[in-house]
């Protein structure tokens, strides 16, 4: 339930509508919007006397919100969330890409990719420390070491870093090293690591899990929110269904459902989806068509020798040719300026032969 | 499997390559390619001698397709088929828009939209005369009274027609009146249907089925084409998912999949996969920027009151601001002049004020 | 909508109420239950002024059925329906057991299993005569010689008929050659098909589709009863999940679920819901104790060289093995005599040494 | 891969074998087997020479394992496992059932069912304390409290304690309480929650994710496995499909399936499968028959005002109804004297009239 109040309240006649509420033993979340404050009830709202509080002069009106989620719901908070990261943003028009290697493999690794997905206009790096994979004999990611080298890749870069968090005990570790907590699919409904990075300072990017609803997924988001961090963004990539050539099936209705259902920024992994770095661009630019906030792809330099989903990696030249596609897509359905710049090339300094030689 | 033989093969070299292949009781499909023939071989290949054949002079290679389908195989037949209807055409590199009523009601409605598609772009008119129902008490369709209807439409239009044909006794009706003959979702498998409308002349449109893979669908099509129909469409329109916010789950990535496995041109649905009229425009945009050749889109005068599928079906206003946004995504994955001309609108004549009147 | 009429209405008094339906352009299907009359109305029942009726004195109450399906519902039908065919039935108590070739492929071959799937205890058999197959290049089935193969097969051992009907145009042949008409899966929502079978005099099995809900398949059944064919049972045999160590998976829970919302027999086929041999028996027996009314199985007398479906089918050995297991959960649950009874074997003259001489 | 040595070897030969298999960098498990010992590798065994090892006199074989999961299959493990805990045990022959509330809601509650349930053969008490919901403002459980009033239904009735563990911080304290640690369907891919459980000394109930498929479901219990916790049960609880009706889809195949891949049990929870208390007792019977290790059910003495998921909650009495049926089936398919004895009930002074009273 939702209590609309008009403009031009003073506190004290604001807090006139909450303290009975407070008395009813719900929580009260108070948002400023434009030309009105917005009051949502969390708890058991049986018990509220609609008629009653729509009788106070202050109150424009009473809303039942049908949907189980609140602090994550549209409704309650009309405007898109975009959530800052140092200069980097996700959400509130942009459109914002992070790259990186599915597991960050060796330090010079990490900075040289990190380098080549930003001259190709990412704006965020991505690189897996701690890997949940489904079979205990297969590689399990570098841990801490690997947060260290990712911290080295910002250092030449300046692009914040998204990582992956397993097991709440890492909790201090990812609010110092990391710029953004990934939740992944596998870990949607841990709801006890939910509440754990709802106490966090760093925004929270939450995968979608393998067989989830939208409802679902934003109820998850509600867990972080409810704890008080209102940074979450939610990542589309791929259910399962009967179809196997394709790893999962991008589901790309969700782009549009979450935005009628929520506030929160969405972004698109095409690479988990597809399972192959053929696929990827294509569905890159369904993304960006479809109106999704960015998109998180993996790339790595040298697909056939990764330790991991080495199969769904673009190099970073394919990457570079995906960027400049999909930064016309953006353009066309009227986003400007969205994408980072993309940095030009001087053929014979750069690319992968560089790359080998890096490494 | 697959036999290539070299160019300048006289006709009687060639059947000396092909008489063996008849006498193991293979059938064998003969497709000229640019530089070489290319023989494909139906039937029981087990019992090829592939040394023997490759010590022929004539024979540059012999490749085993592993795939079970073979007439609708990319490997086969590796430039894009045209579907040519009049002037028009879907794929072969342009973008169609195949658009109209779910279902046929009155001859004024479907000639009324059939003028305001056109003008928007479309260049198929589609519109259903036999309606599959899950309830038996549900609106079945009007009927072949329905076709002349349409008749009439294309009469004012010069607009090709789809409808939908769902049992083999209506097939000498449907080859005299529709240009495109669709088969629907629930008919992907009704393989007696397939093989009759393999001997019509006309194009077909093949829905994907509710819950089939991507090689299932392919195999479908090889039901038609294996009769002698060449000119198959496929469509893609949701497949049955956990997920019910949407009507069905578009599966985006059956794009860049069938045109991988097959040559056939595939257009996407998005208004049965989402049933809800707010989501079409992002779903069509998305199914452009992923290089399908084209949509299907229910149009409607009246969605309030159509007889069915009105909740996804967009008015003819709608249906224009869509087409706009497409062109740009289409001319932003670098297609050109594909979505038929948008012819401009005079205010004070037309839209919808006018349509409520005319009906 | 259901109107219920007071036991001891006359025929004059029923026309009264009859009457004013059918002038507001429903049909109305009369059942007699006991001690009650019921009148279903089919079409539109928004126009039907309830209070009215509920004030005629012949009528005992008016209920309004918000389920879609009429004839099928068990709220209008209480009792299980029974299918009756020759001495064998369906339903109404019983356990009955189809058995046979997934395709007839010999005369000799039908006839022979015939006879031992009799021993063992079924009590209809089944065989493919048009095979409908995912691929046109595979075995399609021996068409109307099948058919004829069956009906020496029933000369012989008396058991009735089970055959798939593909295509409308069989519907003759069928008619006079098969005791009940199964529709497959794949046909499930071909509704000119069941349109057809509707109008037939034989009973119809009606497999769930591959990815339809119960409601749905209830609606196709209700396709048949609409025409009159009242004689329906349904088949549960597998749906499509994520899942792919099984063919299908086997949803059990249909048979509960079935005969909470319908009066209509249902049964069970392991064969394809799990594709594999050995996994039939404890799926038999499983559908035994969740109360199924019978079961189809596969049972090939040489099932390594079975032109389809060898690796789900059972020898006839294994087949009586699986049935005298089932006769035990069969009477564990309270049901008794349902089963064929089963013929004791002598050692040295019956088996499999047996039928492979014969054959 | 898995190297069977033959019998009689000597401690020293044996080493003989495995020192090399170590230098390689690979683990070995020594498993004793009935005339034979059987080593497991565990590693990339790419690098061992099969015919050296087939070579060595106490080696008789070498075996490729296919398979992802090692510890858990039955090609390496081939008679079943049976979970030991006090008097009771689950697998090896018998049929156990677990049955308590879905969450502990006050001592007194709790207590009574566990006598009622002992009373009509269970042989476990489940019972949640932590409780993972969807939504962060449902009902979470009485944590710590819930398991205090666990061990004083285990003091009055002896039977050992279910209980489901959602975070690695509460390990300990279940270390102490519980007898059967319990991971939820959410938690199958928590891999940081499995290998912690991996290390402690109490069994593991493990149940099937939403949409998992076999593979990985025992690919989780290998991660138990691995860190060297060999009593884990595994637990069918219905999976995720297109049907809505029911609010899972118990996948009845599950239990052959895994019988044949793996040597551990498993359980079903009909209750969770289905959700709706009138289906349990038609789930239960197919899990009796299809040959499962036991059952969960939910039992509660108040299902309509329960706390969470009562409408799948059975009362004691129907359970007791439900485990006389059970046994009747478990008998028919040949196991005996598995289910827990079911006490006689002398009318006047037990059943719903007592709890009422006592609560």
């Amino acid at each position: 339930m939702v209590i609309i109040v008009k403009q031009h309240t003073s506190p004290d006649e604001l807090r006139q509508v909450i303290q009975p509420l407070e008395w009813l033993g719900l929580e009260v979340s108070v948002t400023q919007g434009i030309g009105h404050t917005v009051l949502g009830l969390l708890g058991d709202v049986s018990c509220v006397d609609v008629e009653r509080f729509l009788s106070l002069p202050q109150v424009e009106t009473v809303m039942e919100v049908p949907e189980p989620y609140k602090k994550a719901n549209r409704k309650f908070h009309p405007q898109d969330t975009a959530v800052q990261v140092g200069g980097a943003h996700i959400g509130g028009g942009g459109f914002s890409v992070i790259a990186g290697p599915c597991s960050v493999e060796s330090p010079g690794q990490v900075t040289e990719i990190a380098r080549q997905v930003q001259q190709a206009g990412a704006s965020f790096l991505r690189g897996g420390a701690f890997k949940p994979r489904t079979s205990p004999y297969a590689f399990q990611g570098m841990g801490e070491q690997a947060l260290e080298w990712l911290e080295e890749a910002k250092a030449v870069t300046g692009l914040p870093i998204v990582s992956e968090l397993t097991n709440p005990k890492y909790c201090d570790c990812f609010e110092e090293k990391v710029d953004v907590i990934q939740i992944g699919a596998r870990n949607m409904q841990n709801f006890d690591l939910l509440r754990e990075v709802g106490k966090m300072s760093k925004p929270v990017l939450l995968k979608r899990g393998l067989s989830n609803t939208y409802e679902e997924w934003i109820l998850s988001a509600e867990y972080i929110l409810a704890q008080g961090n209102e940074q979450v963004i939610l990542c589309e990539r791929g259910i399962r269904t009967m179809e196997s050539y394709t790893r999962n099936t991008l589901d790309i209705s969700a782009v549009p459902a979450i935005r009628k259902m929520s506030h929160l920024p969405v972004v698109v992994d095409p690479s988990h989806a597809c399972g192959k770095s053929w696929m990827v661009e294509p569905l890159a630019l369904a993304a960006a068509a479809v109106g999704a906030d960015g998109l998180m792809v993996e790339v790595h330099n040298d697909p056939a020798h990764a330790k991991c989903d080495g199969q769904q990696s673009l190099t970073p030249m394919q990457f570079r040719e995906m960027m400049e596609k999909v930064n016309h897509v953006v353009e066309a359905i009227g986003k400007r300026g969205t994408v980072g710049r993309i940095t030009r090339l001087e053929p014979r300094k750069e690319g992968n032969g560089c790359l080998k030689k890096c490494l």
